[in-house]
Formats: C-alpha cells, structure tokens, sequence
C-alpha cells in the first residue's frame, strides 16, 4: 500500500449561508465536512484511482472522531491516525449563495506533545515496513522538531521505501537535505527556497540541495520535472479555469501512483497534470472530476528537454 | 438533583479574529469551546450555585463527544445526554478584535429518529424519579415531534416533579397547555403567545392558557411573576449594559434553585434578576459574574402588586 503522512490533519468544514454580512446572525442551510490536509487529500485522491491507501498522523478529542468518520465513507482508506491529546484544526470556508464567494476560518494546529511525537515515530517505522511508497505532506502542528520531515525522509530511505516530500518553508528546507526521492514545490515554495523566480534554475538548485527529483508544479503552466533519468514539461490542454484548491495534492497523488504502477516518467506526468487540472475543474474544492480526468489525460502534452544540468 | 433538559444541544465555538473582511483568509487566533444550548446554560449557572444538576438531551458524532468533554470541566454536572446518530449543532461566533463586533453562524440542529425519541422519553421518566425540579428549555430539533414539551410536562407532573418550561412558538404553547408549574417566557415570546404587548395582562393570559406561574423576563425592566401565591416585579438597580445572551437562562437558574431551597417568591425573584443582570454584565457572553451577582443581589428592588385576577 501507499501511506501518507499528514502531520497537521484538518476537519474541513463548508457553511453555505444566504449572505454573509459582517456582525449579523446567519442560519447555515447546508453543512458539509470533509477529511482535511494534504497528505488526506492525496489519500483521497490515490484511492479514487484504485489504490489501497494507509492515512497517518494525528487525531484527538471530538474533531477528530468526526475527522476519522469522514474518513470511514472513503473506500481504500485505511486510517492508521494517531490518537492525541489535542483535537485537529477545523477549516470553516463559508460560502455566500448569493454570490458564490468564499469567506475562509482557519484554526491553528494542536500543540503535539514529545511523548505523542515519538509515538508517531514508532508507529511510522512499522507502517514503513509494507508500505511501496510514502507521501509527506503539508506543514507540522506546534510541538513538532522543525526537523521532523528530516527524519521522516531519513527513516524511509533506511527502509528503502521511495519517499516524496511535499511542505514549504524551514521543514522543506531541512527535508531536502535529508535527500528525499521526490519534491513537488509549487512556484512560491521554489522560489522561497531558492530566491529563484526562474523555475528551471530553481528546481536545478533543489536537486542539488540533495532531492533527487524535482517536479515544480506552476499553475496552469502545468509540471516541471527534473530528475536523474531526464527532464519533462508537462501541460495541460487550453487554459483551466476553477478552484486550485487541492490540484497540487492531486499532482502528488498521480506522481505516487505512477511510481508504484512502475510508468514511465511522462506517463506519470501526464497523469499528475491530468489529475490537477481536473481538480481545478471540479465543482467541490479539493475533489477531482473523474470524466474531466479522463478527457484530459490523452491531451496532456509531455516534452522532454535537453538535460544541461 | 435538577434535571435540565436541553432537546436541541449545541457546542458554542468562539473564533477570535484580527479583523473579518468577507471573501478572505483568516487565521484564528483563540478558539474557545462551550457547552450550548439553553438548558446546558442553565445547568452551568446551577452548579456554579453548587446544585447537583443532571442534564439530558442529545449528543452524537464527534461534536456530541467535544460537547460531552467541555461538560466534564464544569463540577458538578452529571452527564445523562442520549446518543443519537446526528450531530449537535454548532453554533460559530466570530469575534472581530479589531472592532469587538461578533458575527454568528448558526448550524441546523441533527433530524432526532422515532426510536430515539422514544430512547429519550424512557430515559427521562427514569431520570425524573431522582430529580428535585426539572427545567425544559430551547427549541427542538428536526424529527421531535411539536408536542414534545407538553407530553415531557405531564410526565414531570404525573411524576411530582415540579416543571419549568422555557421555550417559544407552538412547542410554548401547546407546552403551556399541559399545565406547567412555571413558564418565563420573554417579552417576544409573550407577545407572540398571546398577541398583546401589555405585558401584565399577557402574563395572566399564559395562566389562563394553563401555566401555574408565569416569571416574564423583560429584559433592563427586570423581572414580572404572576403565581398563585401573588404577582411581584423584581428590578435589578440602574441600567446593566453588557451582552444580553444567557441572561434568561441564568433567570431560569435563580428560580429553579430557589424553588428547591424552598425560597419564598420574593427571594427567588430577586436571585434570578441578580443572576441575569450579572450575566449580562459579564465579559464572556452566557457567563456570570460572580462579583457583580452577589453585588447585586441585596439590591434589587422586589415589589407586591395588587392581584386582580
């Protein structure tokens, strides 16, 4: 199975209200709830394409039991979350009917405790020993070692089990040098690392920070992958217009799962692009639209481009 | 013990923003968690009293279980809520600090199955054997049927157990056609009962309807009771400004302690304007102030009026 590692799980939470005015009093007419950050997006993601899914990271008090029984209407998922004392984040995004506009609540991360940390630790190892491939993903609550994906990247590569990293700012920073095997930054997170704008440039500079490949996601410019065996663009056809709410996890998960189904590269690119504009596409933020998916996918163009590294 | 009945449970969430702009992202600074809905707020103010309360109604999913934990911080409250397969309702108040102006969004309650209902009415008869008093307060969920209270209303008095009912709309009035020992409706609630805003000749129209007593709370004028034994106005001293919510049921509070103390009236109605104008005053909206209570108490003014009935 594929496992994903979301340190800093959510409860993402859609009010839909008739229209939001500041300081007053709103009935919500419709409540939704969804499983939260982005390592679960991408277990979404991955079991929707077919494959068996483990789910870790944290999990406490009333959020999240009603995190873990969202989880339970997603087949493939296995949750594997560690109980904790602090309850997950809630994501309140509430959406005015009237105009279709979203007005966004987000809530800090549970305080981890050192004591729940290593408790993760161990549970990860054992998780590791059946596991193709593992996905790291988004950022870490409070009460995490900032060196955390460091390790995480360390233990993988110990259990010889591929590993993708997908966070930003110090912990990507620090992770890199752990020398993980993927790293998919978006455009901002390349250029906070490396002070490059130039995506090229900048996904060079990654991999010799140590990642040993690189796919750079650039929005609707599609992926940029740089890695041992080549170098690859891949865009999706015409211009997508949507919510790129998730397309990044999206990208991940058609990365991961290429790798397990042994793809070449390009494939495993088209995928990855095909899966992200298709969630772009999607009605409902965060999930992707399985016809749009598979109309895209034979209409990705993947070019390979002179490797002067 | 006091039995507290709360149909239509609530977890009362207050998110603490810098500023709210529609259609944006926010961080929330402070989350803070609260046990909802009026007879919860009711059996807080009794314990805080130090009455052993009981309270019953619904919790399911994970917010009946964060519901359920905030209920263990508060001593002195016996937890006897039904499991049910809906959630409570959340209730967010979004607090501006910039501004201190709060914006409130409210879920709809869970739909209550047939079968637990019935579940509900066992378990409250049982309950009733042990109680002292017992207070139904707020409105009903989706499912309970309409006459609920009056059917809860007759159980208590075939019990003995003496009935205090605090609710609006048509469960108030078929309620109040069941012959409760005590209503307190406010002044909206009066006026929607019996069409007249003369709240004197309101209040004897809730008796004629089949109510024992009737304690009308009308807000900055205090309190108006109407019982067999005689018809009293209790007027907290000079203008209380501050936030309103809760105060009716800190009311509801004064006079079901009162009653079980075997107060005379005019002691409990002088208890319950004091509890309400210290919630008012209060700085977390449903709480009261101790200070300002004990404060208050020898000050307000409890006046007999003549009784033509």
């Amino acid at each position: 199975m594929i496992l994903t590692v979301t340190l800093n799980t959510a409860l993402d939470i859609t009010y839909r209200v008739p229209s939001l005015r500041p300081h007053a009093s709103h009935r919500v007419t419709e409540v939704t709830e969804r499983p939260g950050g982005k390592g679960l997006n991408v277990a979404r993601v991955l079991a929707a394409l077919g494959h068996s899914v483990t789910v870790t990271g944290f999990a406490g008090g009333g959020t999240g039991r009603a995190l873990q029984e969202t989880l339970t209407t997603v087949p493939g998922i296995n949750d594997a979350l560690i109980p904790v004392a602090g309850a997950p984040r809630r994501t309140v995004a509430v959406v005015d009917t009237a105009t279709g506009d979203t007005t966004q609540l987000n809530e800090p991360g549970p305080v981890i405790a050192p004591a729940e940390w290593s408790a993760f630790l161990e549970a990860y190892e054992d998780l590791l020993r059946s596991s193709s491939a593992v996905a790291l993903c988004g950022s870490l609550p409070p009460g995490v070692p900032v060196g955390a994906y460091a390790h995480l990247v360390r233990a993988a590569r110990a259990a010889s089990v591929p590993v993708l990293l997908d966070t930003s700012g110090e912990p990507l920073r620090r992770g890199i040098a752990a020398r993980p095997d993927f790293v998919k930054p978006n455009a901002d997170e390349l250029a906070e690392l490396t002070g490059s704008h130039e995506p090229v440039q900048a996904t060079r500079d990654v991999r010799r920070r140590g990642a040993r490949a690189v796919v750079a996601s650039l929005g609707a410019e599609g992926l940029l992958a740089v890695a041992p065996e080549g170098h690859w663009r891949a865009t999706p056809p015409g211009r997508v217009t949507g919510n790129p709410t998730g397309a990044g996890d999206s990208a991940v998960a058609g990365l991961l799962s290429g790798l397990v189904e042994h793809l070449p590269w390009p494939d495993r690119l088209a995928r990855a692009a095909a899966l992200s504009a298709a969630t772009v596409r999607a009605p409902v933020a965060g999930e992707f639209d399985r016809a749009a998916y598979e109309e895209l996918l034979p209409r990705v163009a993947v070019t390979e481009r002179a490797t002067a590294a």
